[in-house]
């Protein structure tokens, strides 16, 4: 039976947008599992991160148009989402979710998620459907779901752990291959590149074993 | 034994820097072996291009600073490239290498190949190093290595398959997930997304079996 995967993304780029290898390995293992896959990107600015020098370059570009790098353009804006049309939800990370989606980046444990980010989360998961967070995207289940106490990782225990466990999540620590599935919630994570040493294959093989879970729970 | 290879990259995105997908693939493939990967671009300018609406969006960016989004601003200047210190070359697909590395977009079979990449093939060539070119960089390959009488794909028979065969190449269709493979000028080539309805699995199928076999023959 296929399945229908809505991606998130948040840019085009870890250090402003989605991490480029968690991105596209999401797609490749949904194309993978013949997984009908739509992708899309809140229609507004992010704030231009130079990839070399790693500082501010001090200008805007569109989070749907840069992520539409990614895909070859096939990608519609978060608005135009219907979650009646999906059996799952999956949330590559990068530094675009800790910017673009929520300001986890910014605030930390006092970050709020983007509202509409929220309500898709929310009402997903009201619709028993499995989310998948990669990365730094557990940030936000942790705190949209945290009183649903959602079991997580990403990666080591740390204080980005203690952040998200302060939301209500139980944290749990994972290495870069491996995945953590809650079953009761339908919450899926890996820590990809939470390991900043990891290698792109490692990072691919991590985010295709969460993926081969949340195809088996949707 | 480790094997070193350089990956050039021509911007972010496909239709004015490197195919993202393409380009991904081959660090994740790179990484399956284990091999010692560095990436190159030029530091020039490219023509910026909406990636949803497909139109110039008149202004420019860095190659080399978008490429670095690709790979976590691991990169170099294409300038740095020593080719005693690699034992492969390969060259991802994108408008960017008909673009940003030579002027195929524009010029078809009056193509010129930028003389620092057309240097570096003949010299890479001249060394009995493997080149790999995946998508439209087979392009440069026809250009450069003309004489030699290559035996390259671009996917179908078609028009981009008669430019490249009228510098000399051999032109050979083949389906996504295969390669092609020149053992005698150690030159190996897959269509990726020339096939335009190519998935992302089949993309990542067909450079990981050309890397598989450029890591052996390296």
């Amino acid at each position: 039976m296929t399945r229908s995967i809505a991606v998130i993304l948040s840019g085009c780029g870890f250090l402003d947008g989605a991490e480029v290898t968690e991105a596209t390995s999401t797609l490749i293992h949904l194309a993978r599992h013949s997984a009908k896959t739509q992708v899309f990107a809140p229609d507004g600015d992010l704030s231009t991160v130079n990839h070399i020098t790693q500082e501010a370059k001090g200008d805007a570009r569109n989070i749907l148009e840069e992520s539409a790098r990614i895909c070859r353009g096939n990608i519609q804006a978060l608005s135009q989402l219907k979650l009646a049309d999906f059996d799952a939800i999956i949330f590559p990370g990068g530094f675009g979710v800790a910017k673009n989606l929520c300001d986890f980046a910014e605030k930390g444990a006092n970050m709020s998620v983007a509202p509409a980010i929220a309500k898709l989360i929310q009402e997903a998961h009201e619709g028993s459907r499995p989310l998948g967070f990669f990365c730094i995207a557990p940030a936000l289940a942790a705190k949209v779901l945290g009183p649903q106490q959602p079991m997580l990782t990403v990666g080591a225990l740390d204080g980005t752990s203690e952040a998200l466990a302060s939301f209500g999540a139980e944290m749990v620590a994972c290495e870069v291959t491996d995945f953590v599935t809650d079953r009761l919630n339908k919450v899926i994570s890996t820590p990809a590149y939470m390991y900043d040493d990891a290698t792109p294959y490692q990072v691919f093989t991590g985010i295709g074993r969460a993926i081969d879970e949340l195809i088996e729970m949707a």
